[in-house]
């Protein structure tokens, strides 16, 4: 595969990249998403106005792996009223008020008996907290801990409007075929409701960015999985449990619109490519960025860092799950997330596929004894252009360690100069004939 | 050895353990010991009423290694008198007062010759301090420097009614046999006279740990050894020099009452299976905690730790030898060692022991694709039950580094936990059939 | 070569070290030295009032690697006079006026035109710049920024009386031959003119080290080289390709008489023994010093440490260049430097020496198992004899890690301790048939 090079991934219109994201996530955000069920198929569906997924439809009751999928899940209404006949808990202003998966209920009971049945959180009073109960046959509703507070000993209607049948577990994905067929895994969990941060900022960015990827030529080929969380991924992972091999580098993508972070936790491997790459990067983003070690808790990492699969895939997020106080709650809602930090996510996995991308190994330098004389060769001519990326020391770098052992990974690293730069000042030794790489990763 | 289990090793009275270190501690505390002699036979004596020593004896003369078995010391009694005739300085009232080993002396003399015999230290003028002349022959008395600045310009009269003749070493071992014949040796010496932390403390709760440890089943046998400092250690290592390979794990024991560390010495291998775990528990012990590399000086550590023998015993104690101002002196004495520290001493080389025995090799889970679904297999509910002594957390480190190349110490390390904690989640999934381990070192 | 015994390198005259290395460099300070030329040819011959250089030339036109070999350049008068016949700037009064290898010229023109060809350095206004232009054919002047800011618009008479023609590149080379062919290369940039830190210092000092060497039966073999920056050592390695394996340690001088640091900056190897070395000599001097790893940039280390040749040189000096405010300026003059700097740059670099020199491998004690019984050979008494430079802790060192698999080397920096008080420990432990050790590094 040599030779080949792809243009460096950017959006189409950058200067809206952020806003584009945004309103994307705006749109996927009041519907009421589960790990099955018509929710998780209506969002797919307008992820799809931006790119062609394909839709997977896996039946209730399949196993995979130590687990089975579960019933279908679907739901229409769900409400208390209280005596007077008036909603005071209402599915249909915030999907967050019904405990994602109930049972279908309908009935009347005191203020007692409906009391093990609500859930709030004191320490945040006036948020509804997310909840969900899959693999625990319940009912129950989310309420801001002001309003259970405020619940008089009355008697109240209850109705849950849902519904648990067979059907089908759903999930989309995108395949944008490179020139080899090493893959870069790019997940994001769909199954989360009304969350805006957590995850309707990873499944907008995801699919823009497969759409921009789609238009591009690439060396590695690209896979874009929105499925449900945890049993979404096993999902996948069971039916794909032999194409796993050819995934070289991934990343879980949740969280990506705050003013957090940015944060990179590393796949279990901890020192694969995507670890080193995404840490470069992160790093060099600012003071609040954050990159952690791999712990088995999180998102989808959980399974692709499972150790029968150990993949080479960490997870990308601004502010860590779990560590934000708006985290699974109703203030986890459009407010939190910003085109800006929208945009700067895109980036930063924009820029880890470029580094995959253009990386080279074995670079070589036809002078390796002694200096070339950079005069000779029009480089300071060369540094001196307009719309140079790169500086005299890093080029410098790249002539001392292109000794025929190292990528440009390994440059960047050494040198401590973003992938970016040493990948300019290479191109321009190349354009010159001075320097040699070969591509990475069993091209073929 | 698959499916031995030893019992968590405690004391069988946990809420008196300290007190009764503490009282056997005073019991030595005012013997007068030395490298040979009967304060050495006296001491095992004592030791003799918790835990079956056997008495081994080392005749003068002997060659072992570089060095030569001495000659026996023993003493009755030594005194500086006055002109008129008080005992100014008196054997009978601290052991102390006189050289260690001295040569006997009975002679009336002025205070000019009696001086270069006086050793005192001015920067603790109220204590005693404790001197030992093993291979010099000399004799010497040891005083306070505030006494000696007032000893008037007189004549004196001075006797040391010791002995120094043929007879032997004396050495105490005690062996606990385990499943196994590796060995984990516990090791301290026993030729300091009345210094409490230095070792009366250390002798006490070996002592105790062997009678404890007798009342076990093991996976390791167990060897104790009470021997005095550098020559003792010496002597044995040279009557077991052919065993000395099945020394899998070991500690040498000293100064564990007071206030301090607690500290952990390294092996000269440096990271040894007795390192990593003696640092994975002292560290979590707290601030004052210390960790340090081997270096040469110290105590039986030196012979252990010689490049011919190179085995892996590490050195326990609280303060450092020679890093508290009480060190070597007549303040070593009772009030410098305490019940609550004594027991802190005993329960981190309980943990050790604990750790070493509970180990396992190759820890693997039987679901290597994907997490298991820990609803099914009733693993929350075994977290939830009453006495359960880990956590999720710890639970799904356990099973997403189960893949045969870890064992139990590698996973705590790795998860930050205590070793007992990540030994709790692997006996729940063992007894589910959900992870099996291999026992470490040769088992057979 | 068992048995040759290196003394220990030390000037003859300790006490008059400094001045004389001061008193060499103030006579090279006035010389306008180039990369070719007369003021090269005129220091060398002053160098070998001390030390028998061998003088090489190096034709015009010569290709060395990727570079040719340059005019000669030679310059007899330059100045600038203003319309009254005043030389405003004047050659003979600092060579730093005239741009180093500016081509001849002779013109009146207005200060408009003049401009242009003018130097000077806002930030250090009472400082005369040092510019070069080796590649570019140009001519120029540089002066006080002050003084720049003073000049009238008037009309000027400028002169530059210089010749660029066929001629030679002029290096010298000192060689002192060892009991081995395994060389160890010193080597000092000679083409910067009146700059006294940058590197009439470098110069001197290693003069004089070559000196004091020659007196000297040495293990390796020591070779130094005074050539033109970058093109002269380019030409050294170019004639000397082959013999370049035998250079088993090396360091480039500059800078090493002013009061900062000292530095050391490791080859590219960054382990090397040379960088082990004199990591282990410089941390030990003080707080300010520094080691810092390879960068592709600075002085001859460049050529040396290029990927065809990756030699073990590092790079010695003081204050880093480029680092301290004088740094090519006129401010770089004999005021910057001082006799006791110089003289600790020169006791760093012998103790290097003498650590390589001295330097065992596979130290082995004849007595493995336990320790030796240190009164019995009398060690005690060694160690308080007059004059010994060791210690007891540094002497157990040496005997617990005399296992056969370590270096004196190892041993200095595992023990945290001075390389001489290990060799010194060693030597009282070789000479009583306890040790024996193996000299580094393919001695023949």
């Amino acid at each position: 595969m040599k030779g080949t090079q792809i243009e460096a991934l950017s959006y189409q219109a950058p200067q809206t990249l952020g806003d584009d994201i945004f309103s994307l996530a705006g749109r996927l955000f009041p519907i009421c998403r589960s790990i099955t069920g018509q929710g998780v198929r209506t969002t797919l569906r307008l992820l799809q106005a931006v790119v062609p997924l394909k839709i997977h439809e896996v039946p209730t009751g399949t196993q995979v792996f130590d687990w089975i999928i579960p019933s279908e899940w679907n739901i229409r209404d769900a409400y208390i009223k209280d005596r007077s006949g008036r909603r005071i808990v209402d599915f249909q202003k915030s999907n967050l008020h019904v405990v994602n998966y109930s049972v279908p209920v309908c009935a009347s009971m005191p203020l007692a008996a409906l009391k093990p049945h609500l859930h709030s959180r004191p320490e945040l009073p006036n948020a509804i907290p997310y909840r969900t109960s899959y693999y625990d046959r319940q009912w129950g509703f989310c309420l801001s801990h002001k309003q259970f507070q405020s619940l008089r000993d009355d008697r109240y209607d209850v109705v849950i409007d849902s519904t648990l049948e067979n059907g089908s577990l759903t999930y989309g994905e995108f395949f944008h075929p490179g020139a080899t067929r090493d893959e870069f895994l790019l997940s994001a969990h769909v199954c989360h409701p009304s969350l805006a941060n957590d995850n309707c900022s990873g499944l907008a960015l995801l699919a823009i960015l497969a759409a921009t990827l789609s238009k591009t030529k690439t060396r590695y080929s690209y896979r874009f999985v929105f499925a449900p969380g945890t049993i979404g991924a096993i999902a996948w992972l069971w039916r794909n449990r032999e194409r796993a091999q050819y995934i070289k580098h991934g990343l879980v993508v949740s969280c990506v619109g705050d003013a957090g972070g940015p944060t990179y936790k590393r796949s279990r491997i901890g020192n694969a490519q995507i670890d080193r790459v995404m840490a470069h990067i992160v790093r060099r983003t600012g003071p609040s960025s954050k990159v952690v070690d791999f712990f088995p808790y999180g998102y989808d990492e959980r399974q692709y860092c499972s150790p029968g699969f150990n993949l080479p895939v960490g997870s990308f997020c601004r502010s860590q799950y779990g560590t934000f106080p708006e985290y699974h709650t109703s203030a986890d809602n459009l407010d939190l997330i910003r085109s800006e930090y929208l945009a700067s996510s895109f980036d930063i996995i924009a820029d880890a596929i470029n580094t995959v991308e253009n990386n080279h190994d074995a670079v070589l330098s036809h002078q390796q004894m002694c200096e070339l004389q950079l005069g000779k060769w029009e480089l300071y001519d060369a540094l001196r252009q307009q719309g140079t990326q790169t500086d005299l020391m890093t080029l410098l770098w790249v002539l001392n360690l292109a000794d025929g052992t190292r990528s440009l990974l390994d440059i960047a690293e050494r040198a401590d100069a973003p992938f970016s730069k040493v990948f300019s000042a290479f191109q321009i030794l190349r354009s010159k004939g001075l320097v040699a790489g070969s591509a990475v990763d069993g091209s073929t």
